[in-house]
């Protein structure tokens, strides 16, 4: 049985209980959640590792972290100390996006290391793997996405990215959208390109019931991709987007009857305007199935700062009810991120999802809110860096800054409003 | 005659229409928001300038810098610098706080340098002068508050933070709320300290009828601070801030009456769900005067990154109407900020703005999108570069990760989403 199937019968596993316990909540309602597919576990039932999480209703905002090779950084090293970086700053879950050519060593090795959920996109296998053996990417057979997934799942990926929406006729959607940006999801275009040139159907789309059937053999979840994402300010939630949203609300209704765990992605770039109803409308059509979003960005004119933009569409999204949000980091459309880039990345993703929490009254986010704050009034400054996100950034700033008196910061000195406000009221 | 007084009469005066005109405005639209008190030209009738700018409704949401000395970095030059780095990267108006002992000369040399409006918290100079001079804080007798202000009016500054909420009423309030974090508001704490010793009421309450009649001398603007604002998400939109807010809505009010331009401060730190109606109760009580925000943060754990809660704070609050946001650097609860602590600041409250500006459909802000996506999608580099809040960090970004093909970037190397949406859908 898969754990949607034990679910809906009432069952809740050791790990649902576990994870119920940790999140503050009550287990049985988490079993529902999972059991309505409002909520979802992902772990595939071939791996075990430290820290596994549940995302959706009810439960805390989680955030990936992307990491992986590309053709001009392929070194396995640095994406596994990018793995570290991102589990130490609070990431929740990893996505391995390789596209370099030896992403099956790479793979491997984030599957062994990771303590967190992996995810991948198994688009980038099948093009860099079946370009090389085919030819081009529209030579590339169908069986060879499938075998490719099959592989991917017995190797204990944990989720897939399956970009199932770019259809033949989404496709036909986009054209008519006349857009600034066309698409800019990479798997996206990569099936987009598939399905033009052969004009047929997507293998995602067409074999989606033996992508279900893989997903159900391993317990994995089913991440369905947004290939056609804005990637634009003025892209936002036209045709081709919800289109393909009702197209990813139909799989996810056919993949959940057959106990299979689903996400939906979403946008993007999206203005601050448009994100609620964003969010509103994925439920709507998609049954209630954990919204997973990519970032949004709510301007495109501030490449480097893409951390910032992101935090604040993705603080906007998980308030209105996205369940998951994926970072984005400042070398977002300019480079591969850096060790430094994954750590600015995740912060900037998690204040979004803990501001998130706060606004949704998720068990246990004010509290350490009132615990840093109550340090910070006491001006107790080891207490106050311990209780913060990033307790390394606070001590290298003080010490950059000392004020003659210990018990202020140099921003105030003698007239720190803290400590007139305490003179004054105690 | 003031600017109200003028605008009242129909007169469109040549600065507002070139400011009108700048902003892609009707002139006589932005004349009448003025002669209504929704809009504010902060401008010393002393003070020239090369960059004025108006704030409030139908406007661009503004940016201000806060820079200034402390009793531990007393350093005019590292003060001016902070201004050049504010100017460069789009604050439209700079606050001088310092409190060290030196503060007249830097604020002098601030006045001299700036090309942007230049506001102060005159109770700074206030209690440090006054305290120097007759002992403390609560010593500081009344005449010596509006002297030193009309001393700073003569001098040029173009507009004032006056804590006339701080009031014997309101000190109630605060101690009846029991908050987490007391009174955070350097401003407000000095002025509870002095009410609440001297059991009489704060002089910038009692006199403020003197206030008004400087602020006319000069046509200068007031902005009315909010010394009771929350420190702390836990403490936001309690008794003692909203009964200030009350009393501000007052004081507007009378000094809009007599021809005295007025913005309203707000707050602080403030939970995502509360932002929407924090506004909104301000432009009901405050009668339309515009908003100026403080943030607001979205959460008090990530010391070090305050510039990111405070810019998805900012962004929500501008999007529902907040009118001028006052950045916070990455320095904030920590340290007088750096030099890069305040190109931080300003990027991320830019970024906010402009995000809010798209959503309020502000004249000129999605074009500005529009076009470097277009560069983007593209691939023209320099162009999307040049068009970027900030070009030198692209430059520097793509420098330091040099892709083979040159048309594309590190993170997606030959598979870039962009090359590939060309090809198919040309």
């Amino acid at each position: 049985m898969t754990l949607i199937e034990k679910s809906k019968k009432g069952i809740t596993t050791t790990l649902v209980h576990k994870i119920a316990k940790s999140e503050g909540v009550d287990p049985a309602a988490l079993t529902k959640n999972i059991a309505a597919g409002r909520a979802v576990l992902p772990k595939n039932k071939k791996r075990s590792f430290r820290n596994p999480c549940a995302v959706g209703q009810g439960l805390k905002t989680k955030i990936n972290a992307n990491i992986g090779t590309s053709e001009d950084f392929t070194r396995v090293e640095l994406e596994l100390r990018k793995l570290k970086i991102a589990e130490e700053f609070g990431a929740d879950t990893v996505m391995d996006l390789s596209t370099s050519k030896n992403l099956k060593s790479v793979r491997a090795k984030i599957l062994e290391k990771s303590t967190i959920p992996v995810g991948t996109v198994p688009i980038y296998e099948i093009v860099v793997m079946g370009a090389k053996k085919y030819g081009s990417i529209s030579e590339i057979p169908e069986s060879f996405f499938i075998k490719t997934i099959e592989n991917q799942a017995k190797e204990g990926v944990d989720f897939f990215t399956i970009h199932a929406g770019v259809t033949q006729k989404t496709a036909e959607s986009l054209k008519a959208s006349n857009r600034t940006m066309g698409i800019v999801s990479r798997g996206g275009a990569i099936l987009l390109e598939w399905v033009l040139k052969n004009s047929a159907e997507n293998p995602l789309r067409k074999r989606f019931d033996e992508i279900i059937d893989i997903a159900k053999a391993f317990d994995l979840t089913l991440s369905l991709g947004d290939g056609m994402r804005p990637g634009a300010i003025v892209d936002a939630t036209d045709k081709a987007q919800i289109d393909e949203l009702l197209v990813l609300g139909h799989l996810q209704k056919t993949a959940f009857k057959k106990g299979v765990q689903v996400i939906i992605e979403g946008p993007g770039h999206v203005p601050l305007n448009q994100i609620k109803y964003n969010v509103e409308l994925e439920k709507r059509v998609c049954n209630g199935a954990p919204f997973y979003v990519l970032g949004p960005l709510v301007t495109d004119i501030a490449p480097g700062y893409d951390h910032i933009t992101s935090a604040i569409g993705g603080a906007m999204a998980a308030s209105f009810g996205a369940d998951f949000l994926c970072y984005v980091t400042p070398g977002e459309h300019l480079r591969l991120p850096t060790l430094e880039d994954v750590k600015e990345g995740v912060v900037a993703s998690k204040i979004a999802a803990h501001a998130a929490d706060i606004a949704k009254n998720v068990p246990g986010a004010i509290e350490k809110d009132i615990n840093i704050s109550k340090a910070r009034y006491a001006r107790n400054w080891e207490k106050q860096f311990k209780l913060a996100l990033d307790p390394k950034k606070c001590k290298a700033f003080r010490k950059s800054s000392t004020p003659a008196a210990k018990d202020v910061c140099t921003m105030c000195s003698e007239y720190c409003s803290l400590k007139i406000s305490q003179r004054c009221l105690k």
